[in-house]
């Protein structure tokens, strides 16, 4: 052992004692003939005073930043104690050092406000990794990981590995693949998800399956898309939806308590998606705050069951709004003071490509109970007062209203809505706020098909796997899947079908989502036929889970979190990229190793494959 | 919930109350007007009894093997106890049933002794999975993942997750290989080991990491190997070999006392490699029983610290003894009235291709005294009591000797022992014997070239990230790699260098490994160059690593179990495959799967590759 203790650990009861510590140099200042140097472990950070007896050493063997140093002295009580500072009633009266390892000057300040850029950061990842910030994260990280495993275990819950090396079946994402050596023309898949391996293991009678799973995507890297990233990936048997929504609201709320002491002790909200879509223009809103959509006018087709409030607007000759497809608003709490510059900045924002709307109309609602509003000309105070009211406005209030296509115009809303809650501050990072939204679409509709074909097609929202809802199951069974008018495919029975299916929403992000699984060959079948896949394709690419279906597959379900979100999202950031030890850059690189790189002619030999 | 219980937890408290079970059907019999049917699921299996009210819907649904059957009715005590079964105190007498999914006959039986092959229950590994023996050795094996975390984690280890898509390096190992679409012309590689990045934690300060974490080796596939495998990795710093032996043996002791209930409280024995080779022949030795090599000859230039008892064979004019390099013997206890027959038997199995030894010698201890050899035309009865007490044999043991080239007669006495052993039933699967085996040659000379070029060249012993010895850093420094004889490389000084590395043997398997590393650039650079790297490749293989040496590299260490292995033997079972959930047959297939499989010609494209 190269220490008797931490850097975190001696608190003035070790007055006295004599310790050997080791450790990062994290500053060196002299007063005098007297050093002082801060020495850093993972454990927290200590004072060593060298005294003038050793400057002799000290000129000789200089110490610098980030050196590795054992140091061996008397512990003894400060007189200029630190607070701040775990360690900081005591220090080291140093008798004897070693210098057990030099260091260059760091390229960039080793501390929470670093002068390294994003490239210098990731490249010297090994010193960025140093930086307290990171180090919080990455502990966070390990008390979640730890947590979930407590929790599941507790629940009976066992972890099986399931295999990396798998088989290519691209449906919804584009598949990493492995050329085989052994096999020539042969190609391995690594694992977007362990999915068909969990209802296997489900099928086998394993019951509750549990993973903390490394999974991979090629996709084209959105800001926060990492080529590989983790999951945890569970599986039950003999359940439906309300077992496995419990079970794993628990597993949240646990986390909360463990990692974060909060007792989140309130009922977790569900709420379907169709409500989500109506109340908040999103199918993961955030309600840590209520502003809820006020849906003045939207297309017959979408939403079909809810009625909007035309009635408020139809009739006053304003083009906008009656050219419009969809017309939303939301009241924002006591903002009817903004100023004309403010709404002129708020108008900006949200005809920014981004958002890409026309305008903003508002409506102020004063605090005399008057009116005043950028379409005056168009409705007076008595109709300006019922779209306020409607919109759940009280005196003092700003009332945003957005109108265009049916999609843009939510998506805006929706987004308008988070930024205005953002600027009155109820987005606060250590509140938190669960929801279930549940009764997903069991299909979308891709009206570009990926191979060029142009006609369209179903694609499942969740995967192919997912269970439509029991009554929507003849649906499927009554009707083939060809949509005549791409168009018009939301008059097709299939859009109207929902799933067994639920994401769990934290502050407005989705941290997990699974579903109720089709476990019968025939649904299977059928649903890999909406999908377009023949007979032929269905036994090539999923032959063994139709296979396994014939056996005694039992009901299932399950879901799988995304773990580096969930971490950010618990650590108060909206960047999965400080929650991974060593991430990859937009590009898909590790800048630090230069990776990905070339093979050698004798790899691409063996591999059976060249040069394109 | 499907289910009021699981099949394993009723008992005769439960006498009375109404429950729902849910599982699959095991057996069914019908005794007259009454059908019993034995209803399994993970948790165990409990009688059901359906009376004459249920035959009808019996009839029209009848109920078959592996059927997944939902059952509601009434506990109550049982007229017939069955003792072997947890639930044997009770029945249920069913009201009502579902049959929740069919089964169609499984093409093997679902038990222990199964009469399905090797490639049948692979195919179906879904159904394997569901013999008792396959899900106590996932049970096993997810004890043993549990036990490993809950005691890491006790003493400070962080689980912490590195990449899978990294930079190809091969240096030992062939690397798989994963083309990039993004980055034309280049590949990821996948982790043979996260060796560097563990290390790179050290750097970072993380102090003692740990991971359970997926590996992988494109190698030919010999018995008992997978391309992909779990391994255990930790690594700590500011730590000596003498820390990590004893944290690593502690991790062993707690899993045998919490997953096999066994009490391992001796001290663990430490032994130099030398002489693991010099006692029992082998770098892994079995020492749940002696017997123990008597070295009556070896050459000079191996093991050049030992004296060999050459003195006690020479002179006596057997050609066989005096042309042999190496004269080794073993005592066997008990043996000596082994029978022409039985002698001639083992000498025919020393003879085996596999072992391919020219013969074999023995000597009978005789009860009375007196001494009968194979060879006593050439040693008298003294000469043969000489060779007798210094094998350590005793009256009644039997003596047997092999001779020949040094390799092949060492390895050839090492099976010996452990075969003999194995008839003496010295090697119960139940006793637990942990050794370490400490001091190995830091480098091995590989004599082909893996190039072709055939001069011979260094390789590590262990990875070229091992420490020498301290003592032994000066021969590096002070001697080039070069070896102008490459038959005389043991005459090379390089040859003599030891490294701080360990293995940790359990009942003659290596189950971990590890080193204490190197953590200063110039020595890792010297290392790198006795390898044969030159500045060039050391700089595009390791400039990370080398790169991060310059910035505080504390020292550090750790090791790696191969947890399939360690499972395995765990589970009193020589086959990793058989505590693998979804293993790869001997070609490296998924025959479940059919894994690898080919891509599509888009695929290709996008990868910017096409087939040799």
């Amino acid at each position: 052992m190269y220490r008797t203790h931490t850097s975190g650990e001696l608190r003035i009861a070790h007055n006295g004692t004599v310790v050997t510590l080791a450790g990062w140099v994290q500053t060196v200042r002299k007063f005098g003939a007297i050093t002082f140097i801060d020495l850093r472990d993972r454990y927290g950070i200590t004072q060593l005073v060298f005294a003038e007896s050793l400057n002799e050493q000290l000129e000789k063997q200089p110490i610098g930043r980030e050196f590795v140093l054992q140091a061996t002295g008397t512990v003894r009580e400060r007189t200029n104690k630190n607070a701040n500072l775990a360690t900081g009633d005591i220090e080291i009266a140093v008798s004897a050092f070693t210098i057990l390892n030099r260091s260059a000057v760091p390229p960039f300040t080793i501390q929470d406000d670093t002068d390294g850029g994003d490239d210098l950061r990731m490249k010297y990842r090994f010193l960025d990794l140093r930086r307290p910030e990171v180090k919080r994260n990455l502990s966070l990280r390990y008390a979640v990981n730890r947590a979930t495993r407590d929790y599941l275990h507790g629940q009976g819950f066992m972890d099986i590995e399931t295999p990396f090396l798998i088989k290519s079946t691209p449906e919804g994402a584009r598949d990493f693949v492995v050329p085989s050596r052994m096999n020539a023309g042969q190609f391995y898949a690594l694992p977007q998800s362990p999915q068909t391996f969990k209802q296997l293991l489900m099928v086998s009678g394993y019951d509750r399956y549990y993973q903390i799973v490394r999974c991979f995507r090629d996709e084209d890297l959105r800001a926060d898309r990492q080529p590989e990233f983790t999951q945890i990936d569970c599986e039950m048997s003999f359940v439906d939806q309300d077992d496995i929504l419990r079970m794993f609201e628990g597993l949240v709320k646990h986390i909360f308590s463990t990692v974060k002491g909060v007792n989140y002790d309130e009922p977790v909200q569900r709420m379907r998606y169709d409500d989500a879509l109506w109340l908040y223009g999103n199918d993961k809103p955030d309600i840590r705050f209520a502003m809820q959509l006020l849906n003045l006018k939207k297309p017959h087709h979408v939403l079909t069951d809810k009625q909007d409030s035309r009635g408020l607007i139809d009739g006053a000759g304003f083009v906008v709004f009656d050219n419009a497809e969809t017309v939303l608003a939301i009241a924002v709490s006591g903002c009817a003071d903004y100023t004309r510059k403010q709404l002129d900045e708020l108008t900006e924002w949200v005809k920014r490509p981004q958002i890409g709307m026309q305008g903003l109309v508002y409506i102020r609602c004063n605090a005399d109970g008057s009116y005043k509003s950028s379409v005056d000309k168009f409705y007076n105070e008595d109709k300006l007062k019922a779209i306020a009211d409607a919109a759940g406005a009280k005196a003092g209030d700003l009332i945003l209203i957005l109108a265009g296509k049916e999609e843009l115009t939510r998506k805006a809303t929706s987004t308008l809505r988070l930024e205005m809650a953002e600027r009155l501050g109820l987005r606060n990072p250590e509140h938190f706020k669960m929801l279930w939204v549940i009764d997903f679409p069991l299909f979308e509709f891709a009206l570009e098909d990926m191979d060029g074909g142009g006609a369209g097609r179903w694609v499942a929202r969740h995967h192919p796997f997912t269970s439509p809802k029991p009554d929507h199951i003849d649906i499927m069974i009554n009707h083939g899947p060809t949509v005549d008018d791409p168009e018009k495919y939301l008059e097709h029975p299939y859009a109207g079908i929902k799933a067994n299916a639920y994401d769990l929403v934290l502050n407005g992000n989705e941290i997990g989502g699974g579903s109720i699984r089709i476990y019968q060959r025939e649904l299977q079948e059928k649903m890999f036929a909406a999908l377009g896949l023949d007979a032929h394709e269905q036994q090539e690419k999923f032959g063994f889970l139709l296979g396994a279906f014939e056996y005694g597959a039992p009901p299932h379900g399950g879901l799988a979190f995304g773990f580096d979100r969930l971490c950010a999202i618990l650590g108060g950031s909206e960047s999965i990229r400080d929650f991974i030890a060593f991430p990859k850059n937009n590009a898909g690189r590790d800048v630090m190793l230069d990776a990905p790189g070339e093979i050698a002619e004798k790899q691409y030999r063996e591999l059976h494959i060249k040069p394109a």
